[in-house]
């Protein structure tokens, strides 16, 4: 069965994918940052209850959902769920314990004691983002009939930080703007999307840095508005973004198709041959190869030249990722080296 | 038949080619910055003369000397003489009737009317100033016994340019130095050299800039001292910088090998792959493919990635030699497209 970002569609187009996250919390017990661990485990237990009941099942299994207790599982592990964004970066570090609900597909996720007691995740390949959104609903709502989630007539849906307070909801799409960075005009846009109640990060999310071109973009504001108009709204605005790059990528295609051609070469031939690259310059040369593979039809490559999605080689090449296909490195230079050997092994020949 | 360049021995070793040139003027004319054209075309004649005589011809013969009236010649010929190093940059602009003799193997010639009447040169590849001296010094007495040159007890050979009067006698090597450039002691040698009566320049002469870790070095000094001393004070400074590169060669091949062979495979990558490459950018890649021949043992490299040698390529990616092979350019931006094109014909696959 392929993983969401293994779907061809993850290469299709400017819009990567589509994610919504529902942040929820039980009455019963204080925010987890305020958690003893036996009323964490409570939680844990609790909300585990929550989905797999009988009445359930037969949602849990057509989704393929299964449950990880993150405090038995390996820092490494964690790792690779968080490069692969089924859990949040800070879930990895985080002492208390905590829980994971997720499918096989790894589109549909929950988090157990995150910041929130709940963090419903579903992400969905390209844009698709009432998809999303629904997956989403219909896995709050399986919960929250058997949970007592902390909700004001006023607030909303209360949680640990005001900033999701409300809907709880963060819709977000992940773009790939190489067009949009490079010729500069991002700072103009994101100077929009920030006075409209947007925020335009890293692959990573909040605090990391922009990798091979490619922004998420999300609601800033979960209060105050309904879930459908910031989901609206997000289409608005990244609709606007998508049609800036198309419109640029069209006047590539147009007028410098020999510098296109150059880069994706360029690009195609120092990850077909270099011994050893660094994780910022491989996802260079990625987004130089996904943007030719969009306007490739006019440069005698048609086809994405990798096994796998571009999008899904980007995740493989984070370090932990990386070590599970490559065996452990024993070093950072080492890890430069094996992700240079990674390449080789990915491209068709 | 190969041309020097063409040989193997081209790309064997830091010294690329050993060169000897003499600067000869007749008794009977003003030098040729104050020449009349009935008397530029009477020394031709009398310089043409003394080469092709019936006693000479079969050295001539044996040499395959030809002559080649430059005022005939278009100027596109003349630019791909000089970058072929068979005339000098400046033969090329001058006004001045001129003529020239070479042979096939295009390691013999002589200028008739550059800055002197007589240029005598001659290129031997890799380390071997004895043979091209002795070439030189042969052509030489073949003329000398049919014409008077301006000599004089005290100075020596008289020559337009006093830097050149006594012995009349450049003699330089070509060099490939990446490391002792990379690595910034280049500087401090150039600096004992310039001390020593010497002097570095770049592939192209006198002003032009070093490309691709070339450089020439020369003496500086004809007069005061005797040609043996000259060429052996170049050996002896020569040999201490061949020294220097080959040590700093050791110890990359020994402690930086992932280094050595990433940045050899990379630029075989990029010259493979790039639409478009400017004459810098790929004098700097053909640079890391010869240094990486030659620590090439030990990274699965052993030979030579092209066809022919990597120092006759590096000749043909200059403008006008280029055009000739892939033919003419309509703009200096598809120059860059042409010498894209001419990588991907000239590897070896």
């Amino acid at each position: 069965m392929l993983k969401w970002y293994e779907n061809p569609a993850a290469d299709a187009d400017v819009i990567i994918s589509s994610r919504v996250r529902l942040a929820r919390n039980l009455v019963k017990y204080p925010f987890p940052t305020r958690l003893s661990s036996t009323d964490a485990s409570a939680a844990i237990r609790a909300m585990h209850a929550s989905v797999f009941t009988e009445e359930n099942r037969p949602n849990v299994e057509a989704e393929g959902l299964k449950f990880v207790d993150l405090s038995h599982i390996s820092n490494w592990d964690l790792n690779i769920l968080a490069e692969r964004h089924i859990i949040s970066p800070s879930m990895v570090s985080q002492a208390a314990l905590r829980g994971l609900v997720y499918n096989d597909n790894e589109n549909i996720s929950v988090m157990f004691n995150e910041e929130d007691h709940l963090r419903i995740q579903s992400i969905f390949v390209g844009q698709d983002l009432d998809a999303a959104f629904e997956a989403a609903n219909r896995l709050d709502d399986l919960m929250g009939q058997n949970l007592d989630y902390a909700f004001d007539a006023e607030f909303g849906f209360l949680t640990s930080c005001p900033t999701n307070t409300g809907t709880g909801l963060r819709a977000s799409y992940m773009l790939h703007i190489p067009l949009l960075e490079s010729t500069g005009s991002l700072k103009v846009e994101v100077g929009i999307l920030t006075k409209a109640g947007f925020t335009m990060r890293g692959i990573h999310g909040e605090g990391s840095e922009s990798l091979g071109s490619i922004y998420q973009i999300s609601n800033q504001i979960t209060l105050g508005k309904t879930e459908d108009e910031i989901i609206h709204e997000l289409k608005y605005y990244t609709g606007q973004l998508v049609e800036k790059e198309l419109s640029a990528r069209g006047i590539m295609a147009r007028d410098y198709l020999a510098e296109v051609a150059d880069s994706f070469w360029r690009s195609y031939g120092i990850l077909s041959y270099c011994r050893k690259i660094s994780l910022p310059e491989a996802m260079r040369h990625l987004s130089a190869i996904r943007l030719g593979v969009m306007l490739g039809r006019v440069m005698g490559l048609a086809e994405n030249p990798f096994n796998g999605t571009i999008y899904n080689i980007m995740t493989n090449i984070r370090p932990y990722g990386l070590q599970k296909i490559m065996g452990p490195a024993t070093d950072p230079r080492h890890l430069d080296i094996l992700r240079a050997d990674y390449f080789r092994k990915v491209f068709v020949r």
